[in-house]
């Protein structure tokens, strides 16, 4: 039994009391609009009866009105449901749970089911554990899918703390957790099959326990198909999501084989409009299609907005808006098993969204457990900022590195040499070859035909491994730059034009206890410290933030000669090993389809 | 952690290694039929792969065919996935689990949610225990919604057991429990909130427990509408169904307050056709929209089918045969949250129902946990008949009556008594006013105007009460019939034309540990033991029953002259004080509306 049943029954009884009682009346009463019902896919006119932090009916509120009753008049308005993003990563933003919050709630999304994964690899268990105990605090609903793998690829990348099946009944038990989060070890399902078995035995012990506690599982399987897919949903206890489905062809045979697509449309990774094209020109039931942000950077939440933006995208598609908000709130609801989100129905949270224009959805006002929260685009009530405690900062546990350290050395003049190939906005890089100069018994960095070491230093005081290889397409003419972000074990991932400014870099890095920061001629030129975990600041708002990364980007491009957009999110993704197809860890250079270490000498 | 899970991750690990490992493959692979996909609502070839008793995929199963794996020809058929029957009670055909399911499989219902709400009143746990033990033996999958209240109307009726939140956690713990069934106490929720307030507290209670272990809830609110329709649906934890929606109007209510509505189309009352309209015509989405039986008589079963006859039914309304094949498939499994069946899906049960004509749901075949187990409507596998312990029978706990127990006294000549009115084919009844003769202190029967004294008989060994009135429309002109079946008590109900007979026929119940009796000029004319709760026969199949109940019902037009279609049927429900006007009690005439007992004399 949790505590919050028991609260909830308490509650049920004084909202009958005031349906039946005499003299019982609502505390606000939204009139005038028109109700968004996304159970019967219909807009009509009715009142909303709010008591509390409850919805107590939708109809005619006329009897509920009594003299201490508010009435909201939303004449010609829209009320819907407020929205729920059901697959989404806060240290994407380098947020806090509450900076996110705040840019996001006024956009009417009300509900964020967030997967800690970062801040898992890097603190495990007690990570996760303080971003849930920060969502505690807030008037919003977070609840987190949280990994039962890290590393994703054991034996290939060191995190600082390895999450099992032993840590699940700890963290799956405590009621802000949702469920298991996106099952990444098995999206590679023929590999972990053949080399590690005993991974899939360890998943499907995790998966196992959480659905025995009605906990959820959520899958990821881009380009996955017949028997791998079979495996892949069996592999997740049989009710699975994906948010990386790319392709029409893929959404129908992953809606055909009942996952719940998560249609991705966040800042970075964009597949609504493909995916869609299933629902518009197939025709096929969209009840199992959602839209999710996955990633966000404050920028686009405060330009933009947030699942309203979202919504609004897929209308723009030829979608019925009812349909669309939809896919913003009751589809993720029977997803997740939501009772109290994703609808206006008695008894649920009074969450809700006024809309003013549905095709452009834009949010007049946002209403949380009954209160109005958001106004005209702006927070009305006060959310206090949010410090971390000291356990999950000073992440960094390595010691300054000298640059004896980093030195990829040859014999003779000549190295031939293999190089990761960035592709400009896409996770996923190429293989490439190189001959090169060697001087001193060291490869030399070659900015001319911009191929230049890369490194992933282990920063969690275990392998203590740095790993060594080259890049090409990095783009930068001078100095260095380096980062405690680097998917998904969030070792310091460095690259430089030479060996000094990469040294200063990392060094810098480890001195801010984890951030962003570039290097020019001996000099820091630009710095941005993330001390929560070495992944998130819980110093700066998200407006501050997102000038801060601007101006970090406008820096590189003019200090470094870097053209790259976003180039800090590029070498944070040149270590994903869950993509294709050469990456880097402490390792070293990955060849991820043979999910093996390479050399970088031939 | 239940031990259904931990067998579950084993035979998801052999799954995957089936699908993935080298020189592993399916058991079975049905070929060259159409897959009826309930998720994306299409029909496209494909093929279905089964290991032990699950699906290994849906799709292009040839890499999975092997020296050994059985392939099944289902050319130019269509495979769909079984039927859920979603609310139903084995004791509206007075079968056990074992005989109605030996009828029900072979037309391709795979699973049951039974409400054993009627043995639960005579038996309480010990009852639903019993019936709940018969359903582990069965290949079919049977689950049980229990009564959280018994009697429905405390204070007015007397049932074997009182049913409360205190039984609770024995009953939901069991893993064949889904959840708490129909909520019949708060369906007349304005005169138990006025009268029995604590009822409701108990109920919340119950409720509020059954969420706390992951159980569902189902309503039952029939004319609810706005404040009253709320109140109902908080009373159940905010996601409940309802299985009396009758007309159109309603059924847009109850869908626009999410409300799952099971439509029920069984053997007496069908609500399909009308409740329909709001999906045909003013084209609402359908997923809360689920088929029902409720109750079901062995003669239909076997003349016409079960849920595929009532699927057949709901095509024939106009709906799209896929849509409505996910009435009684996935929308139901999305309701209780089943992820075992519903839907033909890897891991999933490998439940499936083999169609040759889809407009006349012509089933030829069944197969269940990736078993053949019926083919051209008739099981091919051996359910041996089912014997209750005594336990559960020798539940009439009452000694023979005698002739005075039963005279209804008056003075004078003549008396004004008030009468129930049958009314053909309806639960509800009217009300009526007559003049009686009487004679000896004692009012007589009169049968040329249709007015018979009318009697519920406690049998439970708890009250003793004998509750007295009148009734017009029963149409017996001789004899008198009783039985040990008389919702929802389940005390013995008697009517007839003389003292005599009805002293028999009660006194012919209790001879046999219950059933049903008809008497005639002093001597048994008929009757049907009915051992297991007074309510159900452990000694007839299915067929066997169907003929008796054709045959009673034969003599009571010939014997006793009663024209009444089902007159057992309609006797068994004038004690139905959950449905208006006036009923009969163990306590006597209940004005339903007012929730009191009026006196039979005016």
């Amino acid at each position: 039994m949790k505590t919050s049943q028991i609260k909830k029954a308490i509650e049920w009884r004084m909202l009958i009391e005031t349906l039946l009682g005499e003299g019982k009346y609502a505390d606000v009463v939204l009139q005038g609009g028109y109700v968004i019902n996304v159970i019967t896919r219909e807009i009509y006119a009715a009142d909303v009866a709010i008591l509390g932090q409850r919805i107590l009916l939708v109809g005619d509120a006329s009897k509920l009105i009594g003299p201490k009753t508010m009435i909201e008049n939303v004449q010609g308005k829209f009320i819907s449901p407020g929205f729920i993003d059901s697959h989404m990563h806060f240290e994407s933003a380098m947020l806090t749970v509450t900076e996110f919050s705040k840019l996001s709630i006024p956009t009417g999304t009300t509900t964020l089911v967030a997967d800690p994964h970062e801040i898992g690899n890097v603190l495990g268990v007690v990570g996760m554990k303080a971003m849930i105990e920060e969502a505690k605090t807030l008037p919003n609903h977070v609840l987190f899918t949280v990994p039962c793998l890290t590393p994703d690829v054991p034996g290939l990348e060191t995190a600082g703390y390895d999450v099992t099946s032993k840590d699940m009944e700890e963290l799956l038990n405590d009621p802000y957790v949702q469920g298991i989060g996106e099952i990444q070890g098995f999206a590679n399902v023929r590999p972990v099959f053949e080399h590690t078995p005993e991974v899939l035995d360890d998943q499907l012990t995790s998966v196992a326990y959480a659905k025995s506690i009605g906990k959820t599982v959520e899958g990821n399987c881009p380009g996955l198909y017949n028997e791998d897919l079979a495996a892949h949903i069996i592999s997740g206890g049989g009710h699975v999501s994906c948010h990386e489905t790319t392709e029409k062809e893929e959404m129908v045979e992953k809606l055909r084989y009942g996952i719940t697509v998560f249609m991705r449309e966040g800042s970075s990774q964009r597949n609504m409009a493909e995916c869609i094209r299933a629902i518009t020109e197939e025709g096929l039931d969209s009840r199992n299609a959602v839209l999710v942000s996955d990633d966000m950077v404050p920028d686009d939440l405060i330009k933009y907005g947030h699942m309203n933006d979202i919504v609004r995208r897929t209308i723009a598609q030829g979608v019925d808006p009812v349909e669309a908000i939809q896919m913003a709130t009751i589809n993720p609801a029977t997803h997740f098993g939501f009772e109290d989100v994703g609808a206006l129905l008695p008894g649920r949270y009074a969450d809700i969204a006024i809309i003013s224009d549905l095709e452009q959805m834009r949010v007049d006002a946002v209403y949380l457990r009954g209160k109005k929260v958001a106004e005209h685009g702006e927070l009305v009530i006060d959310i206090p900022s949010y410090t971390y405690p000291d356990t999950v900062k000073n992440s960094i546990k390595r010691k300054p590195i000298k640059v004896e350290d980093l030195y990829i050395r040859a014999s003779g003049h000549r190295a031939r040499v293999r190089a990761i190939e960035v592709i400009p906005d896409q996770n996923l890089t190429g293989a490439l070859e190189f001959d090169m100069s060697v001087s001193n018994g060291i490869i030399q960095p070659d900015v001319s035909r911009d191929v230049l070491p890369i490194y992933m230093i282990e920063r969690h005081g275990r392998s203590g491994k740095i790993g060594k290889t080259f890049v090409h397409g990095m783009r930068i003419k001078e100095g260095a730059m380096a980062e405690s972000v680097a998917h998904d074990t969030h070792n310091i991932i460095v690259t430089g034009t030479n060996y000094e400014d990469m040294v200063l870099a990392v060094n810098r890095v480890i001195a801010m206890g984890g951030g962003l920061a570039m290097i020019k001629e001996g000099k820091v030129i630009g710095d941005l410290p993330l001390r929560v975990g070495g992944l998130i600041s819980d110093e700066l708002t998200g407006k501050e933030l997102s000038e801060k990364i601007a101006e970090l980007t406008q820096l590189a491009e003019t200090e470094l000669g870097c053209t790259l957009h976003a180039p800090f999110m590029h070498l944070s993704f040149l270590s994903l090993i869950t993509s294709p197809k050469w990456k880097i860890t402490d390792y070293g250079l990955i060849e991820v389809d043979q999910f093996k270490v390479i050399p970088t000498l031939i």
